[in-house]
C-alpha cells in the first residue's frame, strides 16, 4: 500500500481520511493538536508543527505522497522532500506562488489572468502613494486566513488600519457576484472542472450565506470564467486539487479574486452531489489513478455552519435535530470540541432537483441551527 | 460527546466509521486483529477477542452505546451491559433470537412468519427421520457464516454431508429470486425501510453475481415482502437496522430465509444510492437522531468484489483502473491486507436512472476486476 501524508488535522484532513477508506492507501497526519478532527481517522498520527522545516521533513520522508490541508506549512522541506522523490500535492513551485498574496497577484499579472488592479505595499507610508486605488482591500503577503489579515481601506482615513508589512492593496471590484471553481489536475497534466459554484454572501452581515452548485450564470460569463481558470491552473502546473475563486462585476468581467492549492469550502457539496466528490479525486489524483467525473449528481446547496458570536466552549448544536428530519439534507459535524466566534464547525448539504427547494432549505437551516457553547 | 462502540473490526465498521465522522461521536473499535480495516478509523481500538464475555464487557462498560458487525459475539457480556445501562443494538433478547439458527426458525413459526418448511435436528441420525423434507439444506444452529456451516442435502445419500450437532434442516425453496430489505428501527419503534433489493445469482458458478435496488417485483410480491419484513421487525422489539432476506418462490410466495441484525452486504449501495445510508442511519438510532430518508437518490447496483479462487496473500487489485475510469461507478476497497478465496476485499456500486446501464456495468466490472494474491 502506497503511504500518503496528509499536513493538518482540520476538517479538510477529516473529510479526506473519510474518502480514504474506499482505497487501498496508508495514511499519515501531522498536526499539533491530538485531539484535532483528522486526528482519529489516519493510520498514523504524527503531533508536530506543519511550519516546522524539521517536523515536515522527517514526518514527509518515509512517504510516497504528502498534500496539504492549509497553505501555512513549510515549503522548504516540501521542496526538499519532492527533491528527494515524494510526490507533492501541489507542488512546492505552485503553493510557493499561492501561499504569498505578492507572488499570487504578480503571477496573475505576468500570465495575463484577469484580477483586480493593485500594487504592492511595503509599509503603511507607501499606502499614501496610491490614494487612487481606494476604495481597495489590503492584505498581508503571508500569514492570513479566514478573513484575518484582510483590511478594507475605503478612504485615506482608513490607511492607518492597513498593514505596515509586505502586503498587496487591490482596487475594489464593484461585485455582482462570487464564485468558485473547483479543479482536478492528474499527473499527466488532465484537467477536469467541477462546476461553478455561486458564493452567495448575505450583504446586511457581510457573511458568506450559502453556496449553490451549479452557480446561476449566463453562459457566456461561465465560459469566461472557465477559460480563465484552465488558463491559470495549466501556468501553476501542478497535480492536485485547485479552487479558484472569482469576482464576476457589474459589468460581467471576471477577475480571480484568489487560488487555493487544496480541497476548499466551496467543494463540499461534491461528497454527496457529485459522482468524484473533491475528496475522492484527491486520492485518484495521489494514488495515480483515472480521474473521476466531476458532474453533479444533482444540484447542490451548502450551508456552513459557524461559532455564534459571543460563544467560545465546549460545542453545543441547537436545531440539530429539526435539521436531520430534512429528507434530502446531509449533515456533516466537524467533531471540534469547542466552538468560538466564527470557526468552521460543520457544514449542511442540500441536494435537490428544485432550485426553490435547496433556497428554501438553506434559508432554514441557516434559521434553525446554531453553534452555541454549552451553557 | 457519547461514546460509542462497534464489536468487530471488519468492512462493516469501516464503512460505518466513515459515516461516523459527521456526527460528533467519540468511537470504539474491539476486534483481535490490530491491523483490521477498521481499527485506524476509530478513536480508540482494543485488540480483543469478541466472543470473550470479560473481554466484551470491559470494552463495553464505559460505553454510551454498543453495537456488533458480526452476530458471533459474547451474548451474555452484552445482557450485563445492556442492564448496567448501556445501549446495546440490537438489544440482546433480539440477537439471541437471530444467531441461533434453530432459535431464529422457531421465531418465525411462533410468530407465523412464513419462512421454509423445516424440522430441528440434533445429531446426524434425526436427519434419516425427516427424507420427506429432501431436497434440504441443513444448517448447524450457531458459528456458521459467509456459506460455512451450511449444506445442502439432494438426497439421502448426501445424509452423511450433514452436521452432527444442533442444526435446522430447511426444506429447499423452489426459488424464484432472493431479495433483501433493510428496516431501520428508532429507539421509539419509529420504523423506516429501504426499497427491496435483488440478489440476483449466477446459477452456473451458484455465487451472488450483483444486487440491484430496487428490486424488479411485482407491487403484489413486494407489498407482501414489505408487510413481512415489518412484521418480522415488530416481533424482535429492537432499535437498529436490520437486514431481512427473502426467498420468492415460483408461485410468488415469500418466504423470510434470515435475518441480519445490523448493516448488511445487500445495503451498501445506500451510501451513494439514498439520502440516508444504512450506516449514516445507525448512527441516527445510536445517537438518538431523527431517523433519516431511506428513499433512493437513483437506482443502484452492486458488485461484491471477492478474492479469487487458489489466491491467498497480499492482494492486488487487477482491473481497477479500468473500473475508476467509468462515471458514475463507486469503488470501496476494504483494505485488508491478504486475499484469501471467497473473502469479501470490496464492492463498486453503480448509480444509474437506466436500468440496462447498470446491468451493463456490473457484468463489466465483473469481468474486469478480480482480487489476486501478489505474484
Amino acid at each position: 500500500m502506497k503511504k500518503a501524508g496528509i499536513l493538518g488535522g482540520g476538517q479538510l484532513g477529516r473529510m479526506l481520511l473519510q474518502a480514504a477508506a474506499n482505497y487501498p492507501v496508508e495514511t499519515y497526519v501531522m498536526e499539533k493538536d491530538a485531539d484535532c478532527p483528522a486526528a482519529h481517522l489516519c493510520h498514523h498520527f504524527t503531533k508536530g508543527d506543519i511550519t516546522s522545516f524539521e517536523d515536515v521533513y522527517q514526518f514527509g520522508k518515509a512517504l510516497d505522497a504528502i498534500t496539504i490541508e492549509i497553505e501555512s506549512v513549510n515549503l522548504e522541506a516540501l521542496e526538499k522532500l519532492e527533491a528527494e522523490g515524494v510526490k507533492v500535492y501541489p507542488t512546492p513551485a505552485a503553493l510557493k506562488i499561492i501561499k504569498n498574496k505578492i507572488r499570487q497577484k504578480e503571477f496573475y499579472r505576468h500570465h495575463e489572468i484577469p484580477t483586480s488592479d493593485f500594487v504592492i505595499t511595503h509599509n503603511l507610508e507607501t499606502l499614501n502613494e496610491h490614494l487612487h486605488l481606494l476604495p481597495a482591500v489590503h492584505k498581508l503577503s503571508e500569514g492570513g486566513y479566514d478573513g484575518k489579515g484582510v483590511q478594507v481601506i475605503n478612504d485615506s482615513t482608513a490607511i492607518p488600519l492597513g498593514f505596515n508589512a509586505p502586503a498587496v492593496l487591490e482596487k475594489q471590484v464593484n461585485i455582482k457576484k462570487e464564485i468558485s471553481l473547483i479543479l482536478a489536475v492528474s499527473n499527466t497534466a488532465e484537467i477536469k472542472m467541477y462546476a461553478p459554484v455561486d458564493m452567495v454572501f448575505d450583504q446586511r452581515l457581510n457573511l458568506l450565506s450559502h453556496q449553490l452548485s451549479p452557480a446561476e450564470l449566463p453562459e457566456k460569463v461561465e465560459w469566461k470564467a472557465e477559460a480563465i481558470a484552465i488558463k491559470l491552473i495549466k501556468a501553476l502546473n501542478s497535480p492536485g486539487i485547485f479552487a479558484v475563486e472569482m469576482f464576476v462585476d457589474q459589468n460581467d468581467n471576471v477577475l480571480v479574486n484568489e487560488t487555493a492549492p487544496r480541497v476548499h469550502n466551496s467543494g463540499h457539496h461534491s461528497i454527496e452531489a457529485c459522482y468524484s466528490s473533491q475528496f475522492d479525486m484527491l486520492w485518484r489524483i495521489m494514488l495515480n489513478y483515472p480521474l473521476g467525473n466531476t458532474d453533479n449528481i444533482l444540484p447542490a446547496a451548502i450551508v456552513n455552519l459557524i461559532g455564534e458570536e459571543g460563544n467560545s466552549g465546549p460545542a453545543v448544536y441547537t436545531g440539530l435535530e429539526e435539521v436531520l428530519k430534512m429528507d434530502n439534507v446531509f449533515v456533516h459535524i466537524y467533531g471540534k470540541k469547542e466552538t468560538k466566534p466564527g470557526r468552521k464547525m460543520g457544514h449542511v448539504t442540500i441536494i435537490s432537483k428544485e432550485k426553490q427547494d435547496l433556497l428554501y432549505k438553506a434559508n432554514l437551516i441557516k434559521r434553525l441551527m446554531k453553534v452555541e457553547a454549552e451553557k
